[in-house]
């Protein structure tokens, strides 16, 4: 073996022979969900089982948000000079950087920092009140509270509902909450924990290293993408001027799965 | 309505309320896959319940395929540079083209001509192996037949196991199957259908527009790509040259799950 | 020397020496200008002499059009989510396709084959009125003529100008010429050449292959999309949502240089 | 004028006009070459006459450094997957990063800092002891300073031959010189300005805000990217797998210019 090798622990290939982690990619086939894979791939295990269900909704919960983020308005724009479905993606995910989906990394950094100072003394409640006299004294937002646009946001509320039905609930959650509730009480504003707060502060639970946040959010919002720049190529013209705040939703009425 | 407004039938948007094709994003959340969420997206409509096992088995077929693939070599040598996870998965994507994942629209656009073909007189066989001379005769390689590497693909073989189980299998499946006997018959070589032909297959069988085809290739390998970013940043050094030969894989021997 | 060996012919590294085609770089700088570096590092050699400043002309005449253009709301989206510089580059680079500025390739490839097509035979107002009345036939837009703004292109006329100084005048401009006198007399409308189609016209004559058009357009364009992404991130908040006809040209008023 | 308006000060744009920064891109186009409208363009102003060869010198420098560089291997890989051109492009431009071009924006922060204190007491020589040993204290490498290949690099002593000759010279530059002499005294090793160094060194004389330096390096190392995507795409078979190290130079000998 030359001095030159280096190691992957990822995946071992062989003729007609696929290991992902040890796996074989055809016995994770209809027995692992995408999710759990997508788990396994990136820290090496399948998720704990109580995870599942919590990956599900986490990958569900960010899927799209219309015509207005940056990501859709990037992808969008270079679908529409006839460049290829996987440029105009390309495009999306440049745009999901630290002002839209990089809450997620920033709250877990927040919350890991916030624990790590509560267990080495201190009650949550102080620490939550500390932290956010701390960020206002530094006029910093804290990450992953307050959206401008939905003031009681419904996938927070949903997410935090699965956790605690599937036991992926402990002192990261604790401390989003005591965190708002500090905020709250500080500011006289009603600021809630938003859709990434919820996201980062459940993947503190799950062990997940704060570098890999964006993954989750870029993963979720593939799809919205896709359908965006689909809706574009099959729809619109060629080299128009994309205005979100001129769009319709045209698409089906309110409707419900059990 | 000005006559600049454009029609959008992806998502509604409220204050706290988020219709995707009409299903509030916490009504999907715990209830629907990602892969429902995906499918749903991207076509309008939740899939039929027999497909929802096949999409999870498309989704992880190609999760991964080791450090040798350009859109991992892609990945990790932007990651390298110090640049951010987004950019590096973009620049990976990038490589996801005509010649690396490209086989699935290949194969559908194939498939979907065949059957037509075959549909306006003609057998299967013969619709087939007329195909199969046309191509010889252009000198040109029919997309989803052959791998460079392995000559007998695993994840083809489960795929369409999975995908007769659910009942999600029809003429198109048929049709790669015998483009696959004559290729064999006319070449005396052994061709198998790899992986990008059997999920191109399986998709057409699903009424997917080939235009998405690349879609669901981005989103398999996307884990992949994450994976080995995060393998480059957390343990090689910045700027080192990345050399795919020299890899050795020092991850965890072969294990199943049940 | 291994079998594995491949062939270069661009650049040749050793200790303190960095040879482009042959010349040191060291050698290049202070002597050869950018627009002649480029020249030399994709075709192989500097440019003839009388190329120079019909290739500044090229590359200035491209370096911006304001807000509107896709590769500009691309870039300033991008930069407006925090990623860095390079990132936001390389979206505005990524809308850089088909529909827009890949005109260019259109027109080298149409003009190649309209010479190609007079000099079999058939004068030059015969094989472009021939050319007009196919692509009128096919419902086709010929790539280069007419501009959705600009009905007279200050840009063409002034790059024809400069091509005729220098010598840089052959049949590929003359049959862009003669094209437009052919589809104005079709059409009855007033369809100039527009810059792409001028571009293209004088890369025919230097010889430039089509398939490297895109990059000069690229290259033009540059420091446009740095200086949109360099506004955006110094003067606007992030995030913001960016409407181009919203945008107030407050720079300074009309000056020249002479 | 709605209160939606935003203010751009770029490029004015109207029927026929094209003003950049005031200037009408025909007026600019065969007087000034492309150095001075990427400078007008990023800076709002035409640099001072003795900026035009030092910037074309700096365009010039970086052009292309072989196959090795991460953007190079990136964009190759990228285009041996069949990607078009311009998404070749960004992905070799997604590769420019901290630690890969990153280095002029270090150098210049370091530099202005250096200034700046020199500036409020303490002479150079000192200012340079001082920062030498505070970032060997901190364990840092000071960005701009050696090479992993070239021990004096050519580059480096023509740009600087060239900014003193054009009397693009001051305290900047004075202080990159006095910081190596420093670091070579400090560590006993043959540590000379590398040509980011340089680059940053010369930028930072022409008061360009740090956050642009990228840009410059970007727009020298597109025609490489250019050529390697070209010659890669017109010589070489699609999925290659391409090692760096296998790479022949077959190109022309050493030949000058005067």
């Amino acid at each position: 073996m030359s001095d030159k090798t280096w190691d992957t622990k990822i995946t071992d290939i062989s003729p007609n022979r696929i290991l992902l982690r040890g796996y074989p990619i055809d016995n994770l086939m209809g027995r692992a969900s995408y999710p759990e894979a997508f788990f396994l791939a990136i820290t090496g295990e399948l998720p704990d089982p109580s995870y599942v269900r919590v990956l599900d909704a986490i990958l569900v919960s960010s899927v799209d948000h219309g015509v207005t983020p940056p990501s859709a308005t990037a992808a969008m724009t270079v679908a529409s000079t006839g460049s290829p479905l996987n440029a105009a993606i390309a495009a999306g995910i440049l745009a999901t950087s630290r002002f839209h989906g990089g809450a997620i990394e920033g709250c877990m950094n927040l919350l890991l920092d916030a624990v790590s100072r509560m267990r080495t003394g201190g009650d949550i409640e102080k620490t939550a009140a500390d932290i956010v006299r701390e960020y206002k004294d530094a006029k910093k937002r804290l990450p992953g509270f307050g959206h401008r646009y939905h003031t009681d946001d419904p996938r927070t509320k949903r997410l935090f509902e699965i956790a605690k039905q599937e036991g992926v609930w402990g002192q990261h959650i604790d401390m989003a909450v005591a965190i708002q509730r500090a905020l709250v009480a500080a500011s006289g504003k009603r600021l809630a924990i938003n859709v990434d707060g919820a996201i980062g502060a459940v993947l503190c639970e799950m062990g997940i290293d704060p570098k890999l946040a964006n993954a989750f959010f870029i993963t979720s919002r593939l799809p919205g993408l896709v359908a965006h720049i689909y809706e574009e190529i099959t729809t619109q013209k060629p080299m128009r001027r994309i205005v979100a705040a001129d769009a319709r939703y045209t698409g089906p009425g309110e409707r419900h799965i059990d």
